[in-house]
């Protein structure tokens, strides 16, 4: 399909990366174990997850920059900040948020690091905890910790996929990838797991992310390449223009496959980085909620990368222009009146709308000629928008998002009640 | 009905404004006449409306701060500044935007304003021109001619109902509203219609608003009003977020009550417009596509009035709040969520969210004690959402939207196909 390659391949064409199975797994030096604890009515349906390193990893995360803070958001920031960016384990429940819950949300959040701490052998400080799912509502905190000691005591090298399951809320199907990063030093891998759906438009980070490698890097690095990587994946895609109290993306370095990550091989990491995120961000816009189609969105000639951003973000959030596609509606008319208030200035009249590659806008003026073709090209799974501005400036940006369909409105207006 | 009195009545305790009939026509000096001539493609469908003032009036408009504008707002902005604010005439046609239409586009609006100035005996530069539909199509300016000839040979003074209907696109209903103003030198009038449904978040003025008075004022001070009563009213609503290309709010003053507007009565006219566009900028969210029901978003305690606007403006646009009340459901999470992502700086655990004057939320907490009697509110066509920032400040703003339901994802994936 040459559509999805140019949409999802560019990160594909360095030969020292390579797709490996495994999802978070697939890196030496880390066990899962995943269980259904009891938050989630369904008992078949896990809800709760631990991943851990076999010794103390280097740790880096990206929190939601959302003013109500979840309490995992809360603790797990705290913890990062004690250790210095040392970590044994996260810990993460599906089914609540732990979001709005004052003091006890707090004492929950640090029970859950505690229980997990306990069962590990390491200070509770070591451990980081997410929460995804309703907001406002109390943990059944004695579940949870039963199902952290029931998890922590079935722990596997191979449990990825299970963990990705656990993790899910109104998410279709579980988002997780790993790749393997041949470096003259030697060959590490990268594994990842994601859960998006709704009440996603990342500021920091997407809802929640958790990244495994086992090269050896240090938590300042680590850092460094968990920000440059999301700001191209996880910050690049939204949904429905919402940021969540909860976003949160984790990264754990084990070491264990001793591929050293310096100044030189920084790239490498990063690379490895890139791809799974990649995979797993845009995973998280095909399962949004409602969602029948991935949108490319990619503005370029821009004055700064930031003003194109700025332009192909407010594209993917237009209700108008995700209706459209949608419909298959070749309405470039909606996307040039998304453009033309998103605050970026720039002359109309310069700018071109291609839809599917083909030019629907150019001089000012429509060309339908081709709507048949844009129409055909609408009517799949993926669709690319294009827009130049035109600007003289040679800045570009992409955003991913989804279209907006009846069943949002049926996901969203039904989800509590 | 309580609610519906402090939804909208805050307008109403000024004993010397009454709501009368008649719409635009009410205010004595105008003239309007409304045909089908041929845009839209049912022929019992209006789609062209003349509206004139008996002799040239004080007129003055906001337009649209997208980039791309359509010709009819170019059109305009020049003919008043041609004129210093006088103006016989707005001719208006509905079913087409003339939007992205290029040097022809710019003809086209120039004709109407010709054709119209033709059949008036004046200058072209004092008719004004405005369109609304989809984007991209070239009007078929014959047919729009011949409208306005027949248009302008049939004018009435009670014709304000039509010219109503006539500037409709998937508008449910028309939206009209006037009043009579008493002041110690002497009663006049001010009429309003206005069309709205999509692409509804105007930074000037909504899609198309028109006004007229009886009043004598000048072109100036007619502008001041009209910015300031557009602020609290025409600018505090929003459907999808979107603002259009055509967005347009004129007002023409006729003098014809005799009734003189300066810097000391001018709260009167102020109190008169903003009677008439409040009603008319609720018309346009009621009549929102898609909406059942009308939501206000008051937000208090904030530090200044644009703070207090960013909140209440990000609550207001943010799907899932927007679908959770589409589906009655008492979700206040997603309020906190959607002001803790509004970018205005305030302290969570200060905040207070009522929905429907019900307390929901305070101290950081949930209050679910009374949700049956929330979701019994929620059911109604009228919402209430009040929060309180706590942040010590004063400053408050209201910003009207309505739900957002699988009707506007139908409606706007069909539009043009």
């Amino acid at each position: 399909m040459a559509d999805r390659e140019t949409l999802t391949g560019s990160l594909r064409n360095h030969s020292t990366v390579a797709p490996v199975q495994g999802g978070i797994s697939a890196p030496a030096g880390f066990r899962t174990g995943a269980v259904h604890c009891g938050i989630k009515a369904d008992p078949l349906a896990l809800d709760l997850a631990v991943l851990a390193a076999d010794a103390p990893a280097s740790a880096a995360a990206l929190f939601t920059t959302n003013l109500a803070r979840a309490a995992p958001v809360t603790v797990s920031q705290q913890h990062l900040g004690q250790t210095a960016g040392i970590a044994r384990a996260v810990v993460v429940n599906s089914g609540c948020a732990n979001a709005c819950t004052g003091e006890l949300g707090l004492q929950h959040a640090r029970l859950m690091a505690q229980e997990t701490a306990t069962a590990l052998g390491c200070v509770p400080e070591q451990v980081l905890v997410a929460s995804t799912g309703v907001i406002g509502v109390v943990l059944p905190i004695d579940r949870v910790t039963q199902g952290i000691r029931t998890a922590t005591g079935s722990m596997t090298g191979t449990g990825g996929g299970d963990a990705a399951r656990a993790i899910m809320t109104t998410d279709p199907f579980p988002k997780e990838h790993a790749v393997s990063v041949q470096t003259p030093g030697g060959t590490f891998s990268v594994g990842g797991m994601s859960k998006g759906s709704g009440m996603i438009e990342p500021k920091m980070a997407t809802m929640l992310g958790f990244l495994t490698t086992d090269a050896r890097v240090a938590p300042g690095l680590l850092r460094r390449a968990l920000q440059e990587s999301a700001r191209d994946t996880f910050n690049a895609i939204t949904v429905d223009g919402e940021c969540s109290t909860n976003d949160s993306l984790f990264a754990l370095a084990s070491g264990a496959s001793g591929v050293v990550i310096d100044e030189v091989s920084y790239p490498a990491l990063l690379q490895g980085l890139l791809a799974v995120s990649h995979e797993l961000a845009l995973g998280i816009v095909r399962g949004g909620e409602g969602a029948t189609k991935l949108i490319a969105v990619r503005v370029t000639d821009a004055a700064s990368v930031d003003q194109a951003r700025q332009v192909a973000r407010t594209i993917a959030n237009s209700p108008l222009v995700k209706t459209a596609v949608h419909g298959a509606d070749p309405n470039w008319g909606r996307i040039v009146a998304a453009s033309g208030r998103s605050g970026v200035a720039f002359d109309p009249a310069r700018m071109t709308v291609r839809i599917g590659g083909i030019l629907t806008f150019e001089h000012g003026l429509p060309n339908d000629d081709d709507a048949v073709q844009v129409v055909e090209h609408m009517k799949g799974h993926e669709v690319r928008i294009d827009v130049s501005l035109g600007s003289g400036g040679e800045a570009s940006a992409t955003i991913w998002t989804c279209d907006l369909s009846a069943e949002y409105v049926r996901i969203n207006g039904e989800y509590r009640t």
